[in-house]
């Protein structure tokens, strides 16, 4: 019997070759050859097992940068959005949960993992769980997860890569004849954006128990459509008969490769953000109630104009961010009855408030449902009625539709990716990794509620996300999918040696 | 031969009497029998001539309250909006322009002015002119007329008050077997709410030569329609073949009942305002480009937030208005993306600027388009920033849609209404008449640049117009209705006797 060490070298020179038929499960499942495929039933010992990895083969363990770049861009085919640039993959997408489009991404991903040998789950949220079994598969999988859906006016990394990244390590663990000690999943979650279906991160929301499946099933698209989560998930064919729990998909940790969606990495310099909580947000709807009243016919003191009361609030609402350290943004704003001649009698937008701390975002909410009835109702409130005329007053109301309180990832994971982070970057790598907390709600929020959890960012271009003209370097994507394959193998590690020495396994639900 | 009086009072006696089949065109005809039906071919001379009434007679020819809000209410069946209150009658409308509920509304218009005894033609803006011969029927009619459609939350009397006034006055000449010196007709236009198709008063517009058919016709029904005029007139058959001309259909003159639809007349205890001009108004779209970015991951100072430069916009053009004696208005506003997590890069909006004076309006033009560039720069202008962070910044254009001058109405038209009003309100009148300024456009503006024009307005419960609550008493209905009519007996018999005096008649085309 040869050494770990060279049943691994050879298996790798094998194995690390391109599938490009891998799109199609059966044509795939055929040129992989039937004993490369992983099983629940069979699992042959002549593999190369993570614990008897060290880290010169960790090394060794290599994503493949263009395939992990044409993964992304072939699925952006579907829910192609806006074009910014010459070159082919220079547009945006426009991906919208549930969609045809989301369909067609969501066929790709069954198929392709299917086709490398994973056990295929679709909970009743769509939650699609893709599991490559390990040695032990009585214990849940160690999870690397994220969304397909994209933003109406997206771009191509926002939960893409988190996706397409999870596939590459399952194609890397087959090049390599992999043998985890626990089986890996990746999971696509459903309508994470909350752009089509207005709650984000619903699904796996669901899975943790914090949302009945009930009301998410129930969630209408926005206007003006009339389809609701769970009429969509039954047309595409995607409404499973696993409850969405974590009791019936229970995981092991929950890891997420992600693009950082802000500037801070960019600026820094730095490579690799190790996330080690996510900041605490609340969302808002505000209904600002005056009344519709002739745009030539009414003075300006006879009128209750409830939109320009509405960009009072607004204004407001970022005056309070900007003196509390906080964020405020409004990125909906609909009002009645719309027309040009019509002073508008009713307004209604979000408001989205987030800080590190959850005392801020307590106190945000405080001051906005305090000064906002004030600004309703005609007072000055910090400067807000300057050079204007008194209007008749007018009312608003104020609902919460989501609180995310601040999220604290596991040590565990965190410590996970911090290994494998300076591990792949070497000697400087003290220059090039940083801790930092995510600005955005992830899946990895409610994931962290029900098991370990942590998540990787890589830089972005000028920070921008949730555009068209989101953009991350390919050499960043490629890294970003290296860190998170080499946290799985240490978490799966990890989870080995501490059955062997303490006995148990903490993370079993 | 009986004494003109005598004559008068007998047919009164006689043809007094509600038409409760009117609505139907050949019930209504049996129904008031052949020989009332006036008719361009034959005009038997045994009826009253306005220029024989004098001001004793002209009292008796009397408006019915009760027939005019049953044709008011009757006709708002169609396209009826949101209820206000317990009564039948106490909702709002939604007619647009064009709608199934407009075809109906304008079925009911022909087959009612047909039954009594009028021409109809239809021209290619699908504006309905119905006439009534008078004696000299080779000269232009002396019309009434305003519009049968209404904003999508509008109430029963924008308009619609107008028309039925216009078709009380052909019932009440029916009555009274009426014999003008020149024809007379009730006019309805197309789409002067500009509501369904973004261009108000278009069709009065197109009339007068001042728009061009086939940019009217090309109107595209405002978001998210696809619908254009033309296929829409077309659709409901009132795609007229006589062209949409002041040449094809001359108009001697204009008289237009309206509610005021501001609080002027209310406030000051007035029943009649006698409209001596329409104020100067533009409008704008205004859109400001930032960048879409993540709510949650994006620094306030890294931001170019379109809705909040908006806002910042909003609130500054209400207060140059304030400062400058103007209205300043926004009524439309459209953003993109659109999510609750991401702040807007675009966002477009309506501005409607208005003031008595061209030159106002157009010092309130100068300033908007030297402030919005800067605020939208980042740029504090009069404390737009107060309190703000700098954010990154981004760009404004601004696009002038619509442009109504100052309009002056013809001395001729309001001596006609000023009489009439003086005349039916007696000794008490100079309490309860008043010269005012139109605050919003009508299709009067148009017509007065093709033919002598006047109005007369009725106070609406605090002001109130273009919501369902908008609101006139039957007493003010009935009130202006008898006033129109007046003032239209009063012009025709003006035109007789200049025709004798001065062997000319001024208006004639």
């Amino acid at each position: 019997m040869a050494s770990p060490a060279s049943r691994f070298t050879s298996a790798f020179r094998i194995a690390n070759r391109r599938y490009p038929a891998l799109r199609c499960a059966t044509l795939s499942r055929a040129r992989i050859g039937q004993d490369h495929i992983r099983s629940f039933a069979s699992s042959p010992r002549w593999q190369i097992r993570t614990k008897e990895m060290n880290d010169d083969l960790l090394k060794d363990l290599k994503v493949n940068q263009g395939r992990l770049m044409e993964d992304i861009h072939y699925t952006c085919q579907w829910g192609t959005g806006e074009r910014w640039g010459d070159a082919p993959t220079e547009t945006g997408m426009s991906r919208l949960a549930l969609s045809d489009a989301d369909k067609a991404a969501r066929d790709w991903f069954v198929q392709t993992t299917e086709a490398l040998g994973c056990k295929v789950t679709i909970d009743a949220m769509g939650n699609i769980f893709a599991v490559r079994p390990g040695l032990r598969n009585d214990k849940p999988p160690t999870f690397v997860g994220s969304h397909l859906d994209t933003q109406p006016t997206g771009g191509r990394y926002d939960g893409i890569l988190g996706v397409t990244a999870g596939v590459e390590m399952l194609k890397v663990f087959a090049d390599n004849w992999v043998e985890t000690e626990y089986p890996v999943g990746v999971v696509n979650w459903t309508n994470e954006e909350g752009a089509r279906f207005p709650k984000s991160m619903v699904s796996s929301g669901v899975w943790a128990g914090d949302i009945p499946v009930e009301d998410a099933h129930n969630l209408r698209e926005v206007h003006p459509g009339i389809a609701t989560m769970a009429s969509e998930l039954k047309r595409i064919g995607y409404l499973g008969t696993t409850p969405a729990s974590h009791e019936a998909t229970p995981m092991a940790a929950h890891f997420e490769l992600h693009i950082e969606q802000g500037p801070l990495l960019e600026m820094a310099n730095k490579k690799i953000g190790v996330v080690t909580g996510v900041q605490a947000y609340k969302w808002f709807t505000v209904n600002v109630t005056g009344r519709d009243t002739h745009t030539g016919t009414t003075d300006l003191k006879s009128r209750a104009d409830a939109l320009l009361t509405a960009s009072k609030m607004i204004l407001h609402s970022h005056r309070l961010a900007t003196a509390n350290s906080a964020l405020a943004s409004t990125g909906i704003l609909n009002l009645k009855p719309g027309s040009t001649n019509t002073v508008p009698g009713l307004v209604s937008f979000s408001l989205d408030i987030r800080a590190p701390k959850d005392t801020t975002v307590a106190k945000m909410k405080d001051l906005v449902l305090r000064d906002f009835p004030l600004i309703a109702s005609g007072e000055d409130v910090d400067g807000s009625n300057h050079g204007c005329t008194p209007s008749l007053p007018l009312t608003v109301d104020i609902v919460e539709d989501f609180n995310s309180p601040t999220t604290t990832f596991h040590s565990d994971c965190i410590t996970s990716v911090n290994q494998a982070a300076h591990h792949i970057l070497g000697p400087n790598s003290h220059n090039l990794v940083m801790d930092m907390t995510s600005g955005a709600g992830h899946d990895s929020v409610y994931a962290s509620k029900r098991c370990p959890t942590s998540m990787i960012f890589v830089p972005c271009r000028e920070g921008v996300s949730h555009n068209p003209r989101e953009f991350c370097k390919e050499v960043d994507c490629a890294l970003g999918a290296q860190v998170l394959l080499e946290s799985v193998v240490r978490f799966d590690r990890m989870r080995d040696e501490r059955r062997v020495s303490w006995k148990q396994e903490p993370w079993t639900v």
